[in-house]
């Protein structure tokens, strides 16, 4: 759903100076402007007419220009922590992560939400620029290759929370192990003697509900099973995909014993699906979650499921984040951290 | 927990000038620096000494020097959000009606957390002061005298969002009814043909609390009966809490055959406490929340709740603030807005 395969823009076929070797002088000089005109638009200054703006901002990508030092940490004590979109139980684990690591540091946070769009509009990147912060952290988004240029033009770092396990080439990212995550959950099924699983995933275009599907088959291999392909459902990570692919799987005459549930909202949609067919969990069918937001050990009966760290990623994330702005090279700059799987009531052996 | 009553510096016995009557200069003056110095002070710039910096600090709040003019809203483009706690399910509903209110202004949001504190660290209020926000919005939370003046005399306006109910004299607040909402669910109760009704509020020493308690006597009263104190409990608003009450409440020979249990959080764990006790939820025992969270509706049984509109509040108190900030006075600076009732499945007739 997000990160779609972003070219880098070294690959572009457009002739250009050898990367960073232009200077705010040099910009200056090629686009008519005066030095003090190019260093207004670096520091995002909203005393420039727009198309000289725009042409400095050109000069600028098309020589790949980069500030040479990083900004020191008086000048701004702020990170950025955009969102395609505040989701209710899910955000508030990153944001926490994101705060109690940034405060450790005495950072502030700005938050924004981008209305469910995966790529900033313009303007925002524009107040972004001028508030100067040290970084930026995206969750569940990113830039476009201008953006990006315009974020490295200044020197402004920026790293990805990346749930959707799709890491952008070059770009710092922290995510966690998908394909691990439904390896255990499938493991755990199976352990428990459970022979027909379902699992409903993800969106079909996001590549953590690729490889947590792959973990799933994995885990029947290894069992010397096969997967029935009507099991596996792409739902949308929410409540009313569970519930609706739930009525469908257990509705069937030969019905699963254990749904693999994806999430842990489709998970309670799976529950409710249960509940109106009269069917008990665990007693009659199985239910695995994934994320263990902390509403899973609080509902009834509580569900097993696979915690994703999300308040650990968003602190990794926003740790390498401001060791970037301070000049560091991250020693693994795109990295997963490892889920687990958390046993609760939701599961126990077929009858 | 918040809002301990914080007396108006105006009543204070020392012997002043005048509100207002001083100026930068006479500021300066009186304080043997320069009118240049002052005014650094004032932006929060960090080239002061401290001792410097205090004794001007001192001067600015005996006199309380207000800065004359509004800012103009083109020096900055943040609003300060801060909650005492960064809470689950529940502050991520004032977060998305923060949000959505500033966006809709081109405005962003720096998010603090307090870490359980309710009156923010000075060192924090330094950093507020030099950003230079629009203003800030307080969630269960605000500032003590000094850091009041230290806010009035920037003209950095501020708001509250009141889940409390104790809104501080003079302090625009938005809050909601919590006397209505505690007598809507008790109505509801008595209505279905309930006599034992058992009340889990918030803590003793939050005003809220209170106001709930009123309501559910008021609704007894109303209907001709008494309330049996033995079925009035104080939790702490979160699951323990409830689920401790509950285990108490309905494990008593005389056992209510309704609870209200204050907040979703609490129905949470009075749900698990009849699952303990094998009760069923309505059948054996109705269940009544207060916040109409979004997990209530996907919980099985869905929880019949109280709506409190926290949302709607916080975006309420933004466009106050958003309105405070371009020298509007609002028409009502403290309002509360409605809570109503929801009713689902975990009510019904006791049998």
């Amino acid at each position: 759903m997000t990160t779609s395969t972003t070219p880098s823009s070294e690959t572009s076929a457009a002739p250009r100076r050898r990367r960073g070797s232009a200077t705010i002088a040099s910009i200056a000089e090629e686009t008519g402007v005066s030095v003090p005109t190019v260093s207004k638009v670096l520091n995002g200054r909203p005393d420039v007419a727009p198309d000289t703006r725009a042409r400095v901002e050109a000069a600028l990508e098309r020589h790949q220009y980069r500030r040479r030092t990083p900004r020191t940490s008086t000048e701004s004590s702020l990170v950025e922590l955009v969102f395609h979109q505040l989701d209710s139980a899910w955000s508030i684990q990153i944001i926490q992560g994101v705060e109690a690591a940034a405060a450790a540091e005495n950072v502030e946070v700005v938050l924004s939400e981008l209305g469910g769009e995966h790529r900033p509009p313009q303007h925002w990147l524009d107040n972004v620029v001028a508030r100067r912060p040290l970084g930026v952290i995206f969750v569940l988004s990113g830039v476009d290759p201008g953006q990006r240029q315009q974020l490295d033009a200044r020197s402004i770092p920026y790293v990805v929370v990346d749930t959707a396990g799709e890491p952008l080439p070059g770009v710092p990212t922290v995510g966690s192990n998908n394909w691990a995550g439904g390896l255990y959950a499938t493991r755990h099924l199976l352990r428990l003697g459970h022979r027909r699983i379902a699992m409903i995933s993800g969106p079909a275009d996001v590549l953590c509900s690729k490889a947590r599907i792959d973990g799933f088959r994995t885990a029947h291999e290894e069992a010397g099973l096969t997967v029935d392909p009507e099991l596996v459902r792409h739902g949308n990570f929410y409540v009313d995909g569970g519930f609706r692919h739930g009525i469908e799987l257990l509705s069937r005459p030969d019905r699963p014993t254990a749904v693999f549930a994806g999430s842990d909202m489709q998970a309670l949609g799976v529950l409710r699906a249960a509940r109106e067919l009269r069917l008990r969990v665990p007693e009659d069918v199985s239910v695995v979650g994934y994320d263990d937001l902390p509403l899973a050990e609080w509902i009834g009966p509580s569900l097993t499921t696979v915690r994703q760290p999300l308040t650990d990623m968003a602190g990794t994330a926003t740790r390498m984040l401001l060791g970037l702005a301070r000049g560091e090279q991250p020693a693994t700059p795109q990295l997963d951290l490892a889920t687990e799987l958390v046993v609760r009531e939701s599961t126990s052996p077929p009858r």
